[in-house]
């Protein structure tokens, strides 16, 4: 990550924007506007990445921010723009997403600081070990005179693809329901336990997933996936005791999500008591649905349709930085087609019209908002 | 073992019946008959167990065939009564089973003395390692005027007991087709793919894992078991790529167990074509059914009765060394009732009156057996 520092350091300085880390090790560099009171827009995204990942998750936004400020060729602008590059928008290491991106919306609390990682070591100890200092997280937060907070990132999806499009505007980020089900029966020969009187928790696990299933395809926009199976004592020769499921359901309307949650959840305790088992299931998530800025939006797709591309809006299936941002800041995503929709994969790929589509569109995003006087009235949300 | 083969022997030497340890690490010990150059009837089962086992499975016969020879009070019969505690019948150190009883009908060779377990030692330097020699295996085999063989085993299932009776008289071991069957889609994010545009390997392999099941449920008889199911990635939020199942398949007739594996690897063939995975599988195992001696079964019954108990033949769904023997040997097996079906497992148990039952059982059997003229002109199969 401090090479990571260093070499984009080292392009933002010619830029006249120099960058320095904050105290939750996001990288920010300030490119002033013509007055010194003018307000902040802030454009970025995460500089960490997952492992056996791609080159363009995260760090591609940070990219398009630097960019956006290169276009500009030193000219200024009725807004200064702040360009983020956030720590830890994955996850990986402490098991817990957007630490960065918290700081700036004054959520990197205790709770969070004091979350270990495999080794023990807390996110306060890394922050320390990385040479930086928990005490001044506070003033990581975004400044009162911000205005708007843009993320261009990769779609990680086969969406655009499909449709022939290069750029999306996001118009919410979908709420999340994450649960574990573990389905009980009895362990048993499976030579010697006739079929009549057997517990299957494999058996009964897999009726589930297929009620999963059809949930999902049942509901348009609805998404539900049993992403991992685990089962016990998981022998060929014994009728297994024992199946653990993870269950994910994503949608932009949280009421619809959790009508679904409640009836998969009640699906699984009729499908367990049909058969002989039991069922128990742990919520570990229940992320609400995030709305983008809808001013932010139109304006997305005008530029959009001003670099010549054809327009999509849709909702993104994945969490983002700018999720947490929108808590405290006007907030909007633009999107780029991933071929084969394929990510946090090392083939992950974009294209480099598209990636032109995206510069594109931002110059015209940002001459916008700058002829804009309503949109340079706002402020910090409250 | 050898703590137990010293417990043994020390029971068996007051009986006229002392035991040496053959090549292959089975205890034998001969009880012999008025004359010399009688046949002899092997009685026993084996004398090792799995981790986390029983008191029962196995050794319980081992014991019984010592009871039945203790029961003679020195009475001779015209047949010699030998008794075996067969070694490696379940086969957890070299994961293949049956090593001792295959040193009896001469099937203990090359290929299997080459197996090594997880520490890479060989099944011929476990042998020498225990002090015996591998050299004299052909040693081992049943002499050739053995005429029966007779294992007392518990049933490890619920059969018995959902009947209410306390023995059965095996009529055959059923056939085992053992597979893995390996389900591949496309692993991908599970927030930004949509339902129509995934290649989800669990569900796949849930829609089939039904199909087993009720391929199973639809044919009496036929046990059909998918015992194990592991997911890659297996992370909560990515869809499956990959999904990789066991399939065990057993029934008495070898014919129908022939076509329902075939029809559900078509089905698994079928399932996957439709939703966009690929799917492979290979067979483990193919053991063929093997029918217990025809005459024995019926002397069984006949001694059952005698004992006062039910009739129930049945096909005995676990492997056995019987099944071993069954090639050379006319060979039959009395199952005791196992509370709860319960196996493998320390809560395993028989009641002390099943227990008396058997012996009852077995004493009668010998009866008759020694009034056999034909019986006693058997030889072992060419």
């Amino acid at each position: 990550m401090r090479e990571v520092h260093r070499e984009i350091g080292g392009w933002l300085k010619p830029l006249g924007a120099p960058a320095s880390i904050d105290a939750a090790g996001n990288l920010r560099a300030l490119y002033p506007a013509q007055a010194q009171t003018a307000p902040r827009l802030l454009i970025g995204s995460h500089l960490d990445t997952v492992p056996n990942a791609g080159r363009y998750d995260g760090i591609l936004g940070v990219v398009l921010a630097i960019a956006l400020v290169e276009s500009l060729e030193q000219r200024t602008l009725p807004f200064a723009i702040e360009i983020v590059g956030f720590s830890e928008e994955e996850g990986v290491r402490f098991r817990t997403p957007f630490i960065g991106s918290r700081a700036l919306v004054g959520r990197l609390d205790d709770s969070v600081l004091s979350v270990r990682d495999a080794d023990g070591i807390s996110v306060r100890q890394a922050i320390e070990e990385f040479g930086l200092h928990p005490a001044e997280i506070p003033q990581a937060r975004v400044s009162e005179n911000i205005i708007g907070y843009l993320e261009f990132h990769i779609e990680q999806g086969p969406v655009l693809e499909q449709l022939g499009i290069p750029l999306a505007a996001v118009e919410a980020i979908v709420g999340q329901t994450r649960a574990e089900f573990v389905f009980t029966g009895r362990a048993n020969h499976a030579g010697t336990t006739p079929m009549n009187l057997r517990a299957d928790a494999i058996a009964g696990a897999a009726e589930w997933i297929t009620a999963v299933e059809h949930e999902a395809n049942t509901t348009p926009g609805l998404l539900a996936t049993v992403g991992s199976v685990q089962t016990f004592p998981g022998a060929a020769n014994v009728i297994a005791g024992e199946a653990r499921l993870t269950l994910d359901v994503r949608f932009a309307d949280d009421e619809i999500r959790a009508k679904a949650a409640a009836k998969l959840t009640h699906q699984a305790k009729h499908i367990a008591q049909r058969r002989g088992l039991s069922v128990t299931s742990i919520l570990h998530m229940n992320q609400p649905a995030v709305a983008m800025d809808p001013f932010l939006v139109r304006q997305i797709e005008l530029a959009i349709q001003k670099a010549g591309c054809k327009l999509h809006r849709m909702a993104s299936g994945a969490g983002h930085d700018a999720m947490i941002l929108a808590e405290r800041v006007p907030s909007a995503m633009i999107f780029l087609r991933t071929p084969g929709g394929i990510s946090h994969n090392p083939a992950e790929s974009v294209e480099v019209q598209d990636v032109e589509k995206a510069i594109e569109c931002g110059i015209h995003l940002l001459d916008q908002l700058s002829g804009d006087p309503a949109f340079l009235m706002r402020t910090q949300r409250a």
